[in-house]
């Protein structure tokens, strides 16, 4: 006798739509998705890594162009929403066009959401600076959220946000405030992905330039292990809303250094540049929430982590 | 021999400019100010009681024309910011006109202020809307803001903000988290002013419809309380940035209803009609750290403020 299939086996996939889907974490995202069956489009921009995507439908938009969003969030049951314009240096700029292009933007996506019925937003916050200063490290999601910058209010803004949408109109979310994610398709832009910059100058024989004295601590968590909780926080049906996406684990830039320095077996070549005034100390998120109520745990150690991201670097100098 | 003038006593007093200085509250400081011998502007859309506002200068514009914004704040020293386009209500209709009427505004606000050297900016936020559903009731400052619509949410974006302000441009700030403020020059309008309205109508014979079953309890604060609150901030040297502003008693409407009713010795005509989302059942503020720090208390009793604003409506009607 055949056995009878559960409910779960005879439900479709849901569909998801990744906006950010060009970037470093949307480009992860998007390839997990394809190859969990799921159907995927991709939304954004510019889209980093064309040929890595294949599977999922590219889709070409502005997201503060609210019809480009509207023609592209279609019927997909899932949005993962991974955009941000700025970055923690340039928010503090211009202040108005970061809440105009990431908060009123955001805004106008809930409302989208609302009229297709999606059913569960995913939206990517910033687990190194919501916090501001933190009074406890590793810092959990209740501590008092008091940005030192911009970016950070917007972030913060964002995620009030959409705790009054799902009151108001039912919008069902869930929010990761993801730290210093790292791997496969970081490419350094606008002074983030440290890791990234540090490996590429390395493989290249050149100098890296890097801000502060080495000091500044940081939660570096691996791209695989972020793709795993947002696919985690798609179906997730537990009380949680907010969960820090972190290692748990402070490293030092120094720190780093050493481990990319002992993974590819030589000294480094390393400027040091004065300190930026966005930067907090330290930051390191407590991810006990994330363990106890989605079941997510990191699962890629540092020294792995950078052995996957070296190797990355290493076959794409090859293929140029 | 003359006694030597104290330092303080050579100190010309500052100068201020009340945003939003034409309505309730506004109309209450300048009066204030102008009686303490500040030169004071009054800056705003609609100046409701102009003949009150002798000695002030009334400055006609509007909170989102940043040109009018900086004719105005000229070099004033002092700026209160109690400007909010938007109620409870009307906010979560259209967030994003309440994030760029009032958000968006205040960054534009704060950018002046930092050009022409501003010596403190107070803000007028919402200890009935940042809290949400709170955990403690009297809810202290150090809860968590957990807003449960756009009103508050904008409210503590702009909270935010200020603090990245000052932190990057030192502009100098006081937020008072006013609970639910009545007194003389409160007149009903957008569903605001519980208890202005009800004595109005009483005043007229007419009925009262009131939202909700009674039981909603608020923190009633009589105007010169906040008022002395405004102007304690004003010159506040204490390291605190944050203060709740309210009675510190919670008054159910029926309790409100059966006050005014001893007031003016007579049975109120109350129609209750069906509750509205947008409120919480209970706020009630703790007022204790404007008490340490700024030496601020309230002083009016219920009965008291109450008895006050019959007697400014009763004076009205006569002039009528």
């Amino acid at each position: 006798m055949k056995p009878v299939p559960s409910y779960r086996e005879h439900q479709p996939k849901p569909s998801c739509i990744v906006l950010g889907g060009g970037g470093f974490i949307g480009t992860n995202l998007c390839r997990r998705l394809v190859s969990a069956g799921h159907r995927v489009r991709a939304f954004g921009r510019r889209c980093q890594f064309p040929d890595e995507l294949r599977g999922a439908d590219w889709y070409q938009g502005d997201f503060t162009d609210a019809t480009a969003l509207a023609a592209a969030l279609d019927t997909f049951d899932v949005v993962f929403h991974l955009v941000h314009s700025t970055t923690p240096q340039s928010a503090n700029l211009d202040m108005v066009g970061d809440v105009q292009g990431n908060v009123v933007s955001s805004l106008a996506l809930f409302d989208l959401c609302g009229k297709l019925k999606v059913r569960r937003l995913v939206f990517v916050s910033s687990g190194g600076t919501v916090y501001g200063l933190p009074n406890a490290i590793p810092t959990p999601e209740i501590a008092p959220t008091d940005p030192i910058g911009a970016y950070g209010v917007g972030k913060l803004s964002i995620e009030k946000y959409l705790a009054v949408y799902q009151r108001l109109h039912g919008l069902d979310y869930r929010i990761l405030r993801v730290t210093n994610p790292y791997g496969p398709f970081q490419v350094p832009i606008k002074n983030q992905g440290l890791i990234a910059a540090i490996i590429s100058k390395a493989l290249r024989g050149e100098t890296n330039e890097i801000w502060g004295d080495g000091s500044v601590i940081r939660d570096y968590i691996f791209i695989d292990d972020v793709v795993d909780a947002l696919v985690a926080a798609a179906s997730d049906q537990s009380e949680g809303r907010i969960f820090n996406i972190g290692s748990g684990v402070g490293r030092s830039v120094r720190e780093v250094i050493a481990a990319i320095e002992l993974a590819l077996g030589k000294k480094l070549d390393i400027t040091w540049k004065q300190g930026r005034a966005a930067d907090v100390p330290a930051s390191v998120v407590a991810i006990e929430r994330a363990r106890d109520l989605m079941g997510w745990q990191p699962r890629t150690p540092l020294d792995g982590g950078l052995a996957q991201a070296i190797q990355w670097w290493q076959s794409r100098e090859t293929a140029r």
